[in-house]
This record gives C-alpha cells, sequence and structure tokens, in this order.
C-alpha cells in the first residue's frame, strides 16, 4: 500500500540492529486518520470473507484493529500479555517470544470471547518472525473459530514469520513489505 | 450517558471487592460502535477547547481513545507502562499505583509526542482512585501542554479518584458515574 509505504519512508526511522521505529503514527503517537485508510485497504482485501471478529494483541495492535473494525462492523478482542498463568477464568493461552524484549510470555484470551462462531481477522502492527502472530493463530485454533487470515500493517519480510505463516496455508495481508533496511541505504519495499 | 448505563446494567458482572467487569464489552472484547457513541458524546462534551491531542494508557484505555480521537480530528498518544525507566530517549515520566494489581509502575510519554503546542484530552476507561489519571495528569503538565480536561469512560464515584481531581479544578467527564455497587444491590449510578 503505497501511503503506508510513503509515510514510512518520510516518517520511519531506520536504527541499527534492524530497529524500525515508527512512533510517531503507529505505535506511540497514532495517526487515527492513517489507520482508518489502513482498515479501509483490509476491509477490501478481506470483502465477502464474513469476518465477524477482530482479534489483535496488546498494546500497539490494538488502536489499529479498533479503527479496522469499523469496517468490518464487528467487535475487538485484544490478547492480553501475562507473565503469571491466569487461573483465575477460562482462558485459551499461547507462548510468544518477543525477540526485541527478550522475553517469553503467555497471551491469553477469554473462552466466553473467541469460540467456533467466530470467523477471526487477526490485525497486528507488525509482523517479523511470527512469534506474536503465531500465537494468536494457536488462540484461534484451539478455540475452534475460523480464521480467515491476518492483516499486518509494516512486515519484515527479511525475517522468516510471513514466509513460514503463509507457507502454512495461511492468507496475510501485509500493507508495507519491508524486503531490507539499513542506517546507510534506508528502506526498500518489496 | 444512560446508553452506556444500560450496557453496564445488562452486561456488567459485580463482584465482590468492588470489582466490576466489563471485559465482554470494553476490556477485553469491545464493541466498537459503543465506543463511537463515547466519542460522539465527549466530542460534545469538549466542543470548541481546541483539542488536538488525546492523551491514554496502555492497554485498555487505548481503543476507546483511538475511536474517540475520530471524532477530534487528531492523534493519540499513549502512555506506556514501564517497571523500568527508559533510558533510552527523552521522555516524561511519571509513577502510578495499581491498587487492582498492587504494582507500582512508571509511565512514559516521549517528548517528541507531547510539548506546548498540544491541548490535551485524556481518555481512559476507568476511573477509581484516580491513579493512573494523576499521572497522566503529571506527564500533561510536565510537558508544558495544555490541560482540556479527561474523559472517563466509567467513573467508580464511590472511590475518592474523580472528587480529588476535579477538586484541583479539571474537569472531568464521566459518561457513567457509580454511586455504589455490591453483589447483593447490583450497581446504582449517581
Amino acid at each position: 500500500m503505497r501511503l503506508l509505504e510513503e509515510r514510512i519512508e518520510r516518517d520511519g526511522i531506520v536504527r541499527e540492529g534492524g530497529v524500525l521505529k515508527v512512533d510517531s503514527f503507529l505505535n506511540h503517537q497514532m495517526d487515527i486518520a492513517l489507520f482508518a485508510e489502513l482498515g479501509r485497504e483490509w476491509a477490501r482485501l478481506y470483502a465477502d470473507c464474513g469476518v465477524n471478529k477482530i482479534l489483535t494483541i496488546e498494546a500497539s495492535g490494538i488502536g489499529i484493529a479498533c479503527i479496522a473494525a469499523q469496517q468490518f462492523g464487528c467487535p475487538v478482542v485484544f490478547a492480553k500479555k501475562s507473565k503469571t498463568k491466569n487461573i483465575a477464568g477460562d482462558v485459551w493461552t499461547s507462548r510468544v517470544e518477543s525477540f526485541t524484549h527478550g522475553k517469553i510470555y503467555d497471551i491469553i484470551v477469554s473462552k466466553d470471547f473467541l469460540g467456533p462462531a467466530d470467523r477471526v481477522l487477526i490485525i497486528d502492527d507488525f509482523l517479523a518472525n511470527g512469534s506474536a502472530l503465531n500465537g494468536l493463530i494457536q488462540l484461534v485454533n484451539d478455540s475452534g473459530a475460523t480464521l480467515i487470515g491476518a492483516g499486518i500493517a509494516i512486515e519484515k519480510a527479511f525475517q522468516p514469520g510471513g514466509d513460514l505463516i503463509r507457507g502454512r496455508g495461511i492468507r496475510v495481508e501485509s500493507l508495507a513489505r519491508i524486503k531490507s533496511m539499513s542506517v546507510e541505504d534506508g528502506i526498500i519495499f518489496c
């Protein structure tokens, strides 16, 4: 999606170690008008798929997911990160490893809000190694819900997550796919 | 706001110890159509105040804040919770005590996204003892931004936070104010 690529080119900052800072518009300060365009694009791509629930993960996926949900006319559920398993209720749980933060945590969703009647689109801001997305996919599968696919804002296509997940037959629509990036040469899109 | 009160009456669950579970529509599963109504009400209440930035706190404030921001045509910034002070950048920081979770943490906002040009409306899902809201207010004050006020979905008016903050001359608009609640008698609004 050219609009998002242009915004990344203009306002994204590449740091050493494969870090892309987009916190001026995506995951700290959030440009809601941009989010609406992303939502419209996912709605176009996933039209007629019968999406009736959007699943995301706290914290930075929530804003994009909520704005996108307006296009689909459905509720959003966000998976919560938990360092201790939530034993206070009946939850779906899976494990996510954050390479950025060097941590492993469980993610949980209440069984009340994810089940066989749901046709789920997963929305998240980033896809790199795919750990978070894999964790969300497992929650959907365990719940008996139907996984329609995933909508990602920025995919670091030079990391293996997206291709591995597509290789399992799961539809992943990333609106900006970065082929390579470096402090010296900037960002090159696929 | 009668619409929100009715929804709380219908779908909220009161638990021992002053706990109100609204996770079917507010802070785990999120009813985006309801959020749009909350946003319109805050837009009506804060019309002509020149709000040009919405500030919230992760995670459950983000969805409401993003949908409300569409009414104001402005970006959202969310404060991040951090157990260790972020030293990687220039941030505004304040301290929040969570009574629910029995934890103290720092909240941070990058100085890039909060400053003297901002006219800030703070949005959050809950107000009880006021610790989170006080922390956000301090960030706004430290940054030199103008604090317009706060928009809260549910205020536990039987806890002191809201009145203490209003007593300092800060405008707080809570769309549902709970006077008392108990497992036996249910929820009574102000």
